[in-house]
């Protein structure tokens, strides 16, 4: 197996870089040379102990990959990170203060913690000290980041995921947008609808992702969403009534963020869509090209290129060499990147 | 009068920039030099004739101007236009395709023209040719770089103008934000209501501008939007109810484009704001302060400081010296600029 797993040792590397994956429930590390990442291992994510545990799970994580690749750990020199949200600065470091980790946040006395903050930056600067050797992004910025440099997002692009939650990155002029704390692209929490009484996780109703988040679709018919859309597939008229005012309510988001940025291309990842995306497709297509012809002429919606390696490839962009990106496009090595996955006790 | 107009006469300018604004009624032309604007000439915008009237309609003030301030036409070196949009791209030159002028648009029969696209760019390169010297944004995305050049707007921040239209201009990172065709910014066709039925002039139903639109505000009362105002003021309940609801409706948009962007300063100019600030404030800050802390806690919202020439300020500002700037930034010589409007004859 580790044969399989280090096609390099007959020749250690001698720079390698990690990506770090931090979501609300799984945290993914993979370490990476010129030719490619060369093995991903993936944990839940910790919920109890210090505030500090999730960035030096990650920091784990990352010594995890090097033993099993049989690479001294001192060879990675950065790491990229994405991360789930929101972030927060303090001392101008980047922390994250997500609702589905931070038990001190209000509502949230069901985690097994008090945590109101939790610090990345500080925490992995102590590992990785030159300046540019961490840099954190949101997940879905991130995202951005990797079909911009590996895939074919043009200078005005949108990358959406619709799992759980619902999260963007945005491109205009060839610049990926960050905000005063890195947290633009939290247009899930975009008010839609005056009527809805669907309650989002921060607390508004009527947002998109209260709406339709994976969570929150078709909640009244008390089925699982994969029997929905099978439903919905199958002609059933109840599910597909859900199916259809999903993808009306996410074309709608799609064309407001059209219209505000005047966008030419967009891409979207996550389960709900991967699963249905021939289901859905048309039906957001339409909500666009409805509308407003000299904004939204020939903007193109269509699925990621990246597949569910998106948001690692992104983390990877943030701190590769130029060179390296350019032979990673022509090569596509991720296409072969096996996940490992991590007991929790580790 | 003369006299008063050209403080420059006994020592003629060398170098000058001009500024024009064009709007659906009407159209400003500036001239200035290094120690800042010397004449604003008016007139209403033209609305018949051969596509290119427009462009040389603007051509035509500046000429004005100079005519008007005693000053050679060729010391103009360069020209910073702010103009309605929609903007569209073609043979890589900029134009304009505005509803309120083109006549050959759909259900615009009532416009003495059959216009569907004026062209700007490429007609003012005939007269201004050097690279750099011509160019041109979006009114709101002019007015924002005035905000950012001469006013205290920080690195993300929103311009937005309330008036008959509502549009917006947008800074993220430090990045006044273009789009593919300069239209980034079109925030006012933001879908906002399920269940409005105002229509708006780009065919939407429920967006922004259809509903809080000056022309479209507390329509069902039949009154002018001064009287609504006047009448709100006087605690008329039913003028009380339609200025609570334009100005949800005003801060659910600036909610939804903090989340999108994580702004942290907002800046508004336009009729309808400028002339019942002290009434729509607070209700507008309370619509978003009232949502998610993380995104929107210490969000600032302010009138514009550069009152009602801050579109033609950032007009200039597009070309004007880095230099002419940091002056103007100190002594605000705009603030003693004379407008003058002209006969449409001319």
């Amino acid at each position: 197996m580790h044969q399989y797993l280090m096609p390099m040792t007959s020749d250690a590397p001698t720079t390698a870089v990690a990506a770090l994956d931090i979501g609300g429930t799984k945290m993914a590390a993979c370490v990476a040379t010129a030719s490619g990442p060369l093995l991903r291992v993936v944990q839940s994510t910790l919920t109890s102990g210090t505030p500090d545990t999730i960035a030096r799970q990650g920091l784990r994580l990352i010594d995890e990959c090097c033993q099993q690749l049989q690479i001294d750990p001192a060879v990675v020199q950065s790491v990229g990170v994405s991360s789930c949200g929101p972030f927060e600065l303090r001392d101008g470091a980047i922390g994250i203060i997500p609702p589905n980790l931070c038990g001190g946040l209000p509502n949230r006395d069901d985690l097994p913690n008090d945590w109101t903050f939790l610090p990345l930056e500080s925490v992995l600067r102590k590992r990785f000290s030159p300046v540019g050797s961490v840099r954190i992004a949101n997940d879905c910025v991130a995202a951005l980041h990797g079909e911009r440099a590996f895939g074919t997002a043009p200078a005005n692009s949108i990358y959406v995921t619709w799992s759980t939650g619902i999260g963007f990155g945005l491109c205009v002029d060839g610049h990926i947008l960050n905000g005063k704390a890195g947290n633009a692209g939290h247009a899930g929490h975009m008010l839609l609808s005056e009527t809805s009484d669907a309650l989002c996780g921060c607390g508004n109703r009527g947002d998109l992702e209260g709406m339709i988040g994976g969570r929150n679709v078709g909640k009244h018919l008390g089925k699982p969403l994969e029997v929905i859309f099978r439903d919905a597939q199958g002609g059933d008229a109840a599910a597909l009534d859900v199916v259809k005012d999903a993808a009306r309510w996410f074309g709608r988001a799609l064309y407001n963020l059209t219209t505000i940025l005047d966008t030419e291309a967009i891409f979207i990842g996550g389960s709900v869509w991967r699963h249905n995306e021939a289901l859905l497709a048309p039906l957001v297509q339409r909500e666009i090209d409805d509308r407003f012809p000299a904004l939204t002429r020939d903007v193109t919606v269509q699925s990621t290129t990246l597949g569910e390696l998106v948001t690692d490839l992104g983390a990877f962009s943030l701190v590769m060499p130029a060179d390296w990106i350019a032979d990673w496009r022509a090569q596509r090595p991720w296409e072969t990147l096996r996940s490992v996955p991590l007991a929790e006790t580790r």
